[in-house]
């Protein structure tokens, strides 16, 4: 394979890129959607913020994923972190104003 | 809807959640066996790490499918970050390997 080739090849594989995180994109939106749903349920109802069984029984779920899929669990971990962050900061945000409406 | 009724809709909604985060997971592993091969092709053929005109594409890019998904776009750029940073990372591992094993 020369360079024009190899330049094709890589070509060929930023296009297989660009279709996952389009993927990823559309996916994560779906799961605030599901997110804001639940921060909903857990203010209105006065449900748990936090369910540490729930918690664990999510890390032992991604560890086994991470290994069926063959993805660093360390990497995986990291990137999960980003994304509950951002749903306990919304939660908090839904919660408190579900307060100030109820005031 | 009572407490034992919003306790359901919650664990309906997690199960959505847990769909979507295998979704994510297998995307993730075929993501990085793509750009596995990318750091294979730009080791072997000399290709220049990083390309400033295709991140610029991808930036416009992932904007948009934020706008489109109605997915917060900071969120988006901060999770995008850590991935991109694995890949980085990856990559130098796999030219410095291929740097040792042709010497």
């Amino acid at each position: 394979m020369n360079n024009s080739e190899a330049e094709a090849r890589l070509s060929h594989h930023r296009l297989t890129i660009d279709n996952i995180d389009a993927a990823l994109v559309f996916m994560l939106a779906e799961r605030f959607r599901c997110t804001h749903e639940i921060g909903l349920l857990k203010a209105h109802y006065a449900l748990p913020a936090v369910d540490k069984k729930r918690e664990e029984r999510q890390r032992v779920r991604l560890k086994q994923l991470a290994a069926d899929a063959a993805l660093d669990q360390v990497f995986l971990e990291r990137l999960m972190a980003v994304i509950i962050d951002e749903v306990v900061d919304r939660h908090l945000a839904i919660a408190a104003d579900f307060r100030a409406s109820s005031r």
